[in-house]
C-alpha cells in the first residue's frame, strides 16, 4: 500500500516540500512507494516552488482512511492533523516543532525530531549520500524550504546547520541565493487573491494562553503596506474568524522579512494588553511595530501574556 | 547545569545502560555536564553488568526538581517516568517503543525513536566514529543492553542492526556472545531475594485493554523453575498489587529465554479467557505455556483481548 506523505492542514513551503522530498526518498531509494500529498491549498510561495522546479502540485487528500499508512512531516500536533489521525498506521515523523503530545502508534516507529529551522535540513541528514542521486528539483525543493523556514537566515531559528547545508545546496544548483530568495518572498507576499479570512487562517495556528485560545497568525512579507492598507478590514474579520473557529481572539502579525520587525494589528484592549504584556510594547493606535521579532515559535509564544 | 539522564521507573538493563552510554556521550564528546541517573532499583542482570564493567552504580533519583535539564530514554511514556516530568526541561528523548503520547516539550529538541531492540542500538548508530573515544566499559554496557533487549537474539524484537552491532561490540571488546550472555542470564534469574510482589512489579506494565486495566509482568529467565515452584503465593500476591496499583489484573509471563516459551500464570476465570482469546491457548489447571511468545512489545500487547 502507497505510504502518503503529509506536513500540516496550512501548507507552507516546508509543508509542501519535504513530503515531496520524503516522497522521492522512499519511493526511488528505499524501494518503498510512498505519494506526498497537502492537507489543504499550497500557499503562494509554496505554489512558486512547486513552478520554479517543475515539481507536480500534489493532490489534496480527502478523508485520511482508517489504517492507511502514512509519514507525518513538519508537525507533531493532532490540531494541524486530519481529526482520525490516531486511527491510521503512522509510520515515521519528521518534525522540528516542540512535542505537544497527543499522537500514538501502534507500535515503534521512526521519529526524528531535531531542533533545526527547517523539517527539510533534518532530511538532508537522514538521506545523506543518497541525495547525490536525487533530481534537481528535490534539491531544489530543499533549498526553497530551508530559505523560506529561515527566511533567508534571519530568523533567530536558523541553525549553522540550516545555513551550511542551504549554501551547500545552493552551490550544488548554482542558485544565488540572494535572487532567488528575493523572488520567493515576492511570490509569498503576493496576498491579493486572498480573502481578510483566508489571510488570517493561512499561516496561523492556535495557542491557549493563561485560559484563552488564541489564533496566531503571521503574514511573512516583503511588502507589508499591501497588507497593513487592508488592516481595517482584516481587523473586522478577526471576530467572525475567531467565532468560527472557537478561539478568543486572532493575533495578526505581519513579518516584514526585509527590515526584521512584526507589525502587530490591534484591534481592541485585549489584544493591546497582550502586546504590552508581552512584547513591552507602547500601543498608541490600532498597530504596534515589534522590532526584531519575525518568529512565531522562539519569539511570540514563548513571551505571549494575557 | 548537569543534565541529567535516566529510564524508566523499573530500571532494566537498558535503562540502566543506556543512561550510562548516553551521559558518558554528552560529558565526554559533547562537552555537556550530564550524569546518569536511576528511577529505582536496578534488576539483578543490570547490577551484574555494573560488576562486570566496573561501572559505578548511578544513585537512584528523589524528587525531579522543576526546570531541571534531563534527557529521556528508553521511554517516551510519562506514566514510567516521575509525576513532574513535564515540568522539567526535557531537552531529548532516545527510545524504541511506541510513541505514546503525553510528554512535551517548551521548545523543539532533538528527539529519536527507532524500531530496533534497544535504546543503546540507536545511541550506537547517534554516537558514531566518536564510539572509538569510548572506554571498554561504555562499550560493554552497550553490549550488555542489546543482548539483554534481544535476549541474545531471540527474541522477534531483534533486528539485523542489533545484531550486528552487538557482533562488532563483541568483537572489538574480546567478548564471546554465548558465555557472555548466559552469565547475564543467569544473574537475571537469580530473583531467590525478591518478595513476590517485587517480582510482579519487576518488569511489568500498565495497559488499558477493552476497558480493564492490566499489569503486564514478564520475567525473563534460565531457570523457570524457580518462579513457578512460587506459583501459588504469587499468585495469592496478584490480588494485593492490583488493588494496590489501580489494576483490575496483573498478568505474569515467565518467559523461558532458552526453550523460547511463556508460562502464563492462571489464577482465575478472566486470565483463562485472556490466554484463550489473545492465544488461542487451551487451559488446563493454573498454568498455561505459550510455545514462541518472549515479546511483550511485539508478540503479548498487540494479541491482549478480554
Amino acid at each position: 500500500m502507497t505510504i502518503q506523505v503529509f506536513g500540516h492542514k496550512s501548507p507552507d513551503t516546508d509543508s509542501t516540500g519535504s513530503p515531496i522530498i520524503w516522497a522521492w526518498y522512499l519511493s526511488e531509494i528505499k524501494g518503498t512507494p510512498a505519494e506526498a500529498v497537502l492537507l489543504g491549498e499550497p500557499n503562494t510561495e509554496a505554489k512558486f516552488m512547486l513552478d520554479h522546479w517543475g515539481l507536480t502540485m500534489p493532490r489534496v487528500l480527502g478523508k485520511l482512511e482508517s489504517g492507511a499508512p502514512v509519514v507525518i512531516v513538519d508537525t507533531n500536533n493532532p490540531a494541524e492533523l486530519p481529526d482520525n489521525i490516531n486511527e491510521a498506521d503512522i509510520r515515521g515523523i519528521i518534525d522540528h516543532h516542540k512535542l505537544v503530545g497527543g499522537l500514538e502508534t501502534k507500535g515503534p516507529i521512526d521519529i526524528r525530531i531535531e531542533p533545526l529551522a527547517c523539517t527539510a535540513t533534518i532530511m538532508w541528514k537522514m538521506i545523506g549520500d543518497d541525495l547525490a542521486q536525487a533530481p534537481k528539483s528535490i534539491k531544489g525543493a530543499m533549498l526553497t524550504c530551508i530559505l523560506s523556514d529561515t527566511l533567508e537566515f534571519r530568523s533567530p531559528t536558523t541553525t549553522q546547520e540550516d545555513k551550511a547545508i542551504a549554501h551547500g545546496l545552493a552551490k550544488d544548483l548554482g542558485v544565488d541565493i540572494e535572487s532567488y530568495a528575493a523572488e520567493m518572498f515576492a511570490a509569498k507576499s503576493d496576498v491579493s487573491a486572498f480573502s481578510d479570512a483566508e489571510l488570517l487562517r493561512m499561516d496561523s495556528k492556535e495557542y491557549t494562553v493563561d485560559g484563552k485560545e488564541f489564533r496566531v497568525s503571521v503574514l511573512e512579507t516583503t511588502a507589508p503596506q499591501t497588507v497593513l492598507d487592508r488592516k481595517d478590514s482584516l481587523m473586522k474579520s478577526m471576530e467572525d474568524v475567531a467565532k468560527e473557529d472557537g478561539a478568543d481572539q486572532v493575533l495578526l502579525f505581519v513579518v516584514d522579512i526585509l527590515k526584521e520587525e512584526a507589525t502587530l494589528l490591534v484591534p481592541n484592549d485585549m489584544v493591546k494588553g497582550v502586546a504590552e504584556k508581552s512584547f513591552g510594547a507602547v500601543v498608541e493606535g490600532d498597530i504596534v511595530v515589534l522590532p526584531g521579532v519575525m518568529s512565531r515559535k522562539k519569539q511570540i509564544i514563548p513571551n505571549l501574556k494575557v
